[in-house]
């Protein structure tokens, strides 16, 4: 049985809250927030105390932790509940700097806990099953892999000016996928960017529209196309060409009806938002992490993982910057 | 080299027109329409002489025919095409009376000459690919076949009233499609009916929307639903479920493209109606046709097939009638 | 918060059991099965108390039940559960004798218990917005509502012959939808069958495959073909034509990967069986009986909605045993 | 009527012959080809005259010619033909040199004559109706092009040799489409490219795999992915993001038959190559020219489509050499 404590009582936490509650090899112990009210509602859903950090990482009867606070506080939390010895699993990213990422990682590794990012589109259903294809030599060798990626809407510009930018925001779940499913390692990143969407965005000094190209050492080659803006809803599909065959990955949709009258053949438009898409993706990360710590096993993805996602949006940022490919 | 003449100056007569004139191996001679300017206007286009069918069938030259004329005349061609020796392609149905298509029949086979009636659903390519796929076996034995066709929406009254009634004039050809896909005749018969489209349909004695069921001596079964009304264009499909799988085949549409935006994710309706899904189907059965009597073989589908098709829908129109089935 | 009694340890209690755990409404205060270890093993999972039935019915706390015991048990049980006040939420059939579900259905509105059937599949997420779409008139009159229902395979030969027949034990889900759609009674039913997945079942006096034809009074059709083998999974399709359009809610899949090679483009096939395809509507129903209750209102799908159901169903039988349709 | 003479007896110059010869409009005067015999055999076909370019291009009687001769071919062909006062339809390109092109459409410019490029994609009824609905404003403002092309296989490395590169050979089509969707001009090219499939084709100093990205000046981008192979036929997709809504172009398949058992549902992979898929296309641009001319209007796609499309293939081929985007 493994004894959580989560820090951040937030959206995405209350998804990883619920989850652990149903989950039969773990409970919810504590819940901190630096905003306590929060903390409090989602502590009366799930039957956890309120503490804070410090009283929940002293608490040695927890044995793991959840990170699901503000980006800017990961990292110190990594490290303070490494320091602690707990099982951590931790929201994307682990920084938006890249050298903070690697000390933090190092202290991670110093005190030997098992560490776990959460690229949560690992975990979706078809997108498993799409790379399990793929490791299966369903398709041969791979040679491209294309990536779509839109958001229904943008996020607040207050948001978007603390984000990172599109790149470590929005892209990262995109690299981590590439890297994933290409098998290799990239080597050379180029990336085309617009502010088509809301002029605001601009102001705050990103994009919102983006193409990536990816190429790796022994020549596959990648691409990323992104918007903040699918008026259709979350539009998430993968496609993997290879030597002998190709796979894809369509959209979900909550239902399969479909309208036939003069205007056409109408069908559901994809799920809304990544808490509906991937609604499922978030219940088996979590089972995933927990099966991993109760066998003794290295939890996966990993900080590394996280890392390398990163050294990616960083390398884009440039080429948008630079109007040139970079090296990675 | 095949020498046509067409008796019928039709939307039909047109199709088969210039699908001759098309065809390398055949060639239209002489066209005859009781209603000469139609007969001129087709000649126009086609480099075909108009003459009488009398003049048609007594110049030897002539080596085939098609009957595209009315309904009511079909017999009577037939006969005096058989009688003058020609091959005959008529398009179905024989007579709207069982025994004068015996009759009529009778006549063919003792003249010898090759009779092909006009079911050119057998030729369209989806439907005679899963015809094919059946037949080799690719889904076990056949236990289920579900039809279903609908027009886009119902012909003029006028056109009604000699038409025979839904099952001779629009279900004989599911009853052609059910008979070839189970490979097995039908000895049963159950149909009901409604009129829901137009009043003025069951005014003239007639149904718009019905259901027949059909059942064979191994215990297959059948299914055909029909309605003269389906506002997305016609709809043409089958489904065939077998000990160890199901084929389908879908509708076909005018293009592949695809809208999504926050209505939903709309395609196009299916083709419009039988000149639009079936153009294909009318080039491969004259094809078929010309082949089979340029390498002396007997074409198919024969004046059986239409006799056997019609005595399934003179059962559905009694079943209708009594409200109990029909033994075939 | 609803405190409820289970009777019945079964495969599908376990569903509803771990359903009320999860509803932040409903507490599972019981469990009871003449078999105890599987009441145990549930009560194991759930923290419910292992109880017998009438221990359960006298504690004043408890006030639902929810009974998924095998079918002879259910009417009994139902009338038990309503003299004791409970409100009764049981799964499909009340009875196969509908004299039976008569009189039960009696001592339910005398006791005036609020009692709701598990025909999970309105509450199939495609199945509902379906009908709402129906509902809401997007598709004008209902004309004719075709459904497939085919499961992956049969259940063993000893379940057959106590399960009443194809006709109550698989089609009168079926029944249930085709009422549900229509949104008027059957007047008439006239159906088909044959033995011809396991002579085992013709053995055991029944069928195993069939078409069923509904008419109604305002001359509505539907059309129901079942076969208790369809080797590509669970087959679950519905498609209500209307006088404005047409409504169809196809299969579901667990992914949605496609792989394209020289075979042809393949997709997962159908979710394999109901406990896979309607896990949320089993889900829903429990939740809008929970709803209803607690909110003072009558659950529905009700007794008398299982009780037209079964009359249907006969209606079937009788027609499969003399050949001919039968008034309802 | 035009009256044509053919340069080039080749197979797409077949294809245009066949569909010369069934157009009620135009007629097919003359074939010439440096190999004697391919000319004779298709003049056998058609009823044409073999003749050489001299005469046909001397033969007032002749109105109009279609060059579908090797590319080194092209330039000159058209020079003489617009000295001679014809109208033109050549296969793309006019060049693999952009200042020969240049040259060339002076000459055109010069004599005043109509000249268009066979750039058939712009005809394909799918790819129509989506830059239709584009034009028509059905998704707002364009943001991203992405093109998927890949082709069943590659072709000889003899080909390959001469063919000027992937991005010159295969790419200026989906260059084309870039232009003609994005409505507005390409400004900034980046191209990253692999050779995966043979090795021989790095030998030939070619590549077989490429994503190349284009920007233009208002922001909007374009992608386009490029494999000489692709084991499930010839890959033809479009997909335009807008600032309402989506529109994809997919690929065309034989039938719609699918297989549904054990392994899966299965239907028809795409047509296999440009013959097939691009068959009415052929047909549609051959048409458009004839109308254009015998209206008096300038037909589409034009020689300056030829050119531009050429010069965004050179930066490509710069921007694959240079590894650097390229400006244009």
């Amino acid at each position: 049985m493994l004894k959580f404590a989560m820090f951040g009582a937030s959206r995405i936490g209350a998804i990883h809250a619920a989850n652990v509650a149903q989950h039969s090899g773990a409970e919810l112990a504590t819940i901190s927030d630096v905003h306590r009210p929060s903390a409090e509602a989602l502590a009366a859903k799930t039957g956890a105390k309120v503490v804070d950090v410090e009283t929940a990482l002293a608490d040695p009867s927890i044995n793991a932790v959840i990170i699901a606070s503000s980006t800017d506080t990961h990292a110190s939390l990594i490290e303070a509940s490494a320091k602690a010895g707990k099982a951590i699993f931790c929201e994307k990213p682990v920084d938006l700097d890249a050298a903070r990422v690697d000390r933090c990682l190092a202290v991670v590794k110093e005190c030997g806990v098992p560490l776990s990012l959460g690229f949560n589109r690992r975990f979706d259903p078809s997108f498993r099953a799409l790379q399990s294809a793929v490791a299966e030599g369903k398709i041969g060798k791979v040679e491209m892999v294309c990536i779509t990626s839109r958001d229904p809407g943008p996020p607040p510009v207050s948001y978007i000016k603390v984000s990172g930018g599109l790149f470590r925001d929005m892209t990262i779940h995109d690299f981590d996928m590439a890297r994933w499913l290409l098998g290799e390692e990239p080597t050379e990143v180029f990336a085309i960017g617009s502010c088509l969407v809301d002029p605001a965005i601009a102001e705050a000094g990103d994009i919102d529209t983006a193409i990536v190209t990816l190429k790796t050492a022994s020549g596959a080659v990648a691409q990323i196309t992104n918007s903040r803006r699918a008026t259709y809803g979350y539009d998430q599909r993968i496609e993997v060409l290879g030597s002998t065959g190709m796979l894809k990955a369509e959209n979900r949709t909550a239902t399969t009806i479909e309208l036939s009258n003069g205007e056409g053949v109408t069908r559901d438009k994809p799920l809304n938002f990544f808490l509906e898409r991937y609604a499922e993706a978030y219940k088996a990360e979590l089972d995933a992490f927990i099966t991993a710590i109760e066998g003794g096993k290295a939890p996966a993805p990993t900080g590394e993982d996280g890392r390398r996602a990163l050294v990616l949006a960083d390398a884009a940022t440039q080429s948008l910057k630079t109007g040139a490919p970079v090296k990675v």
